[in-house]
């Protein structure tokens, strides 16, 4: 964790114990610091889990092993590295990952592919096996732990603990979802994720449980960026336990299957608009409201150019209506779109309409609401009915401050 | 003209003049500044012209309108209007350009798709028309220029004038390529280009001409990148005003084709690395070198990953030899890699080879090579023979400061 919060920080929410799992913190000494940095969580047994991972070809073993055994759906532990992503580290790296796996699954007298492992940090430094090994030694004896100390001991440059709820009723029963999410930097998940974890109580099928996280990942995780850099190590994985003692949901005309969908949307969207909260160097979050494109995923693409271009989250960051450098990401985005039919403004005012500034513009309400700390772009292409959302943070010294200084 | 020089900065290069080639600057007064905005240069009958322009979807007036002019492939005049780019103005934006054209082409008793029109600035404001008026009728009449003064006219954020300069022997004769180019931000032509002139007094047919220009263009300013953000206005125009008396070049077998060939694309390079040497807030100017692709293409798209990412411009502005940062830009490049046949190194010195980091690796050179102006980065995919280097600048505090101010 950094010394400066982020001034986006949300206070940590009051996630309640889910049952049939424990997490535990322990301190490896992956890095020269103070404090824990290894997160082991407990699963019961028969917990469904269900994953989505990086795209980025050069991802870390951790990732690869881990979208392989997600395939067999069932979970009894998470082991956590921070300080290390073991990425780009050959045989070596995934060695590593293999002793942590042998390692708990021993303890827990379940198969390897039981024990899902995540490492987070420094990329090209092989994981050291003996400090991995005393670490989760400490954490398989440690006292449980709350799930405030378990977000803060996922995070690296995280200036803030992230942790998001949600409940729905299944079966007349409520159930619970806990997450811990951490990132600030190398964020543009495109399909994929950062490191986050969600569990619940519900019981569902892994293999149902799986189609909801895709689709909302497809919608959250997958909307977000803060500097357009994909990692090596995005993982989100659900971990359902079942001890709810819910009817088991497998397929979407089960009773509260809705409810659980909308459940898990919600706190996925909670956990993306967390992490861009604590985007590197953030001070403003931005929602861009992408209409009229013709259809969802391009009109998904258009908001995610406006919201990776540098020149964009400058302006924001400086305050500037520059609606001009909005015309310019929607032309590049490679999407149709066609510059007498656009139309942009900034938190409900129209600044442009069709391809024209407007002549009555009015850039009062607009500087005003540039001066908060949550700023709304809105972008019509006025051709088809396809939307969405997407949201960043603007680009500030801070950026650069955290990033020519980092590692070395 | 900013008042801060680019650490980066050449001196402008002995521009000789160039037969049938007369620049003029005046003052339109576009902004509220001391110093010349609009430049004016006259060509000779039977010019030949060609040009390539942006891609970018909401493009200005002026390339929509000099995209379907060049066809006809002859030129007379050349008209560009600093500190406004007209972009995104509708109707009145374009009746602007017109006006411009008509203005010229009545004065040299020529049609109005022989006078080429060019406008740089801020985005969404219609280009005043009365102000254009006088600017050129001031230009009409006034002496002819400097080609550094013709440089410095066509700048806005630009820190200092750029101009490039190449020879070469055709049919017995020494025919010259003079050229000025600006641009500093808003910098990823990918295909396109930013506003660049090159006039040279070689006979040349214009469908010939345009086809060298366009291949030097793929080399060249399709290869650089300062803030991966495509402006809408781009155009690199070549004017050939055969002056020189060479028997006209109209294919590649002719005499004098290959030589001619050459010197552009020389050309072209010295102007696309300006514009990178000119990046806004640039310290280092960095270059890309990556081999073992699957074919050429893939290569500059993996490069142009590594040259797009916050991350590792920022790691090469702290002096940070961080090939973990290029590692995950190869891997988001959405190109075929391999981690583990995948090789980085920096100013000639292998930092990791086939997917791991070296275990011998000295960082003392590396160190010292990043603490230069000019930094060498080198990718090995290991696959294949495609090879391509692209140019970029490193990402610094003086790219918040001038794109978070400027405007408004």
């Amino acid at each position: 964790m950094s010394d400066a919060v982020s001034p986006l920080a949300s206070p940590f929410p009051a996630l309640p114990a889910i049952a049939g799992v424990t997490p535990h913190v322990a301190r490896a000494g992956y890095k020269d610091w103070g404090r824990c940095d290894l997160t082991y969580v407990e699963l019961a047994e028969g917990t469904a889990v269900a994953g989505v991972f990086t795209r980025n070809v050069c991802c870390s073993s951790e990732v690869e092993i881990g979208r392989e055994a997600v395939k067999q759906g069932r979970a009894r532990a998470l082991v956590v590295n921070a300080g290390n992503s073991n990425a780009f580290t050959g045989y070596r790296g995934r060695e590593a990952v293999e002793q942590i796996m042998e390692q708990v699954a021993d303890h827990l007298d379940c198969t390897m592919d039981e024990v899902f492992v995540s490492s987070t940090g420094v990329i090209g430094v092989p994981l050291p096996k003996d400090k991995a090994r005393a670490g989760v030694e400490a954490a398989l004896v440690a006292a449980p732990c709350s799930w405030e100390e378990a977000a803060r001991t996922i995070g690296t440059t995280d200036t803030f603990p992230k942790g998001a709820l949600a409940t729905a009723v299944v079966d007349g029963r409520t159930i619970t979802l806990a997450a811990i999410i951490k990132g600030s930097g190398m964020i543009a998940p495109d399909m994929a994720t950062m490191l986050g974890y969600i569990f619940t109580d519900c019981a569902i099928a892994p293999g149902y449980l799986q189609e909801l996280l895709s689709a909302a990942n497809r919608k959250t995780f997958s909307c977000i960026t803060v500097d357009s850099d994909t990692s090596t190590s995005d993982t989100v994985l659900a971990f359902a336990t079942g001890k709810a003692g819910n009817q088991p949901i497998n397929c979407s005309g089960c009773p509260g299957a809705d409810a659980f969908a909308a459940a898990l949307d919600d706190v996925c969207r909670q956990m993306a608009h967390l992490v861009v909260k604590d985007g590197e160097g953030a001070q403003k979050f931005i929602q861009i409201a992408v209409s009229g494109a013709v259809d969802d995923e391009s009109a998904r693409k258009v908001g995610m150019a406006i919201a990776n271009s540098p020149l964009v989250k400058t302006a924001i960051a400086g305050e500037d209506a520059n609606w001009g450098r909005v015309v310019m990401a929607v032309g590049k985005a490679g999407e149709p779109a066609d510059r007498d039919r656009l139309s942009i403004g900034f938190g409900g005012t129209w600044a442009a309409k069709d391809g024209q500034p407007l002549a009555d513009y009015d850039e009062a309400p607009v500087a005003a609401h540039l001066k908060g700390r949550e700023v709304s772009i809105e972008v019509d292409l006025g051709l088809g009915e396809g939307r969405a959302k997407v949201w960043t943070c603007d680009l500030t010294h801070g950026y650069i401050s955290i990033n020519a200084d980092y590692r070395s």
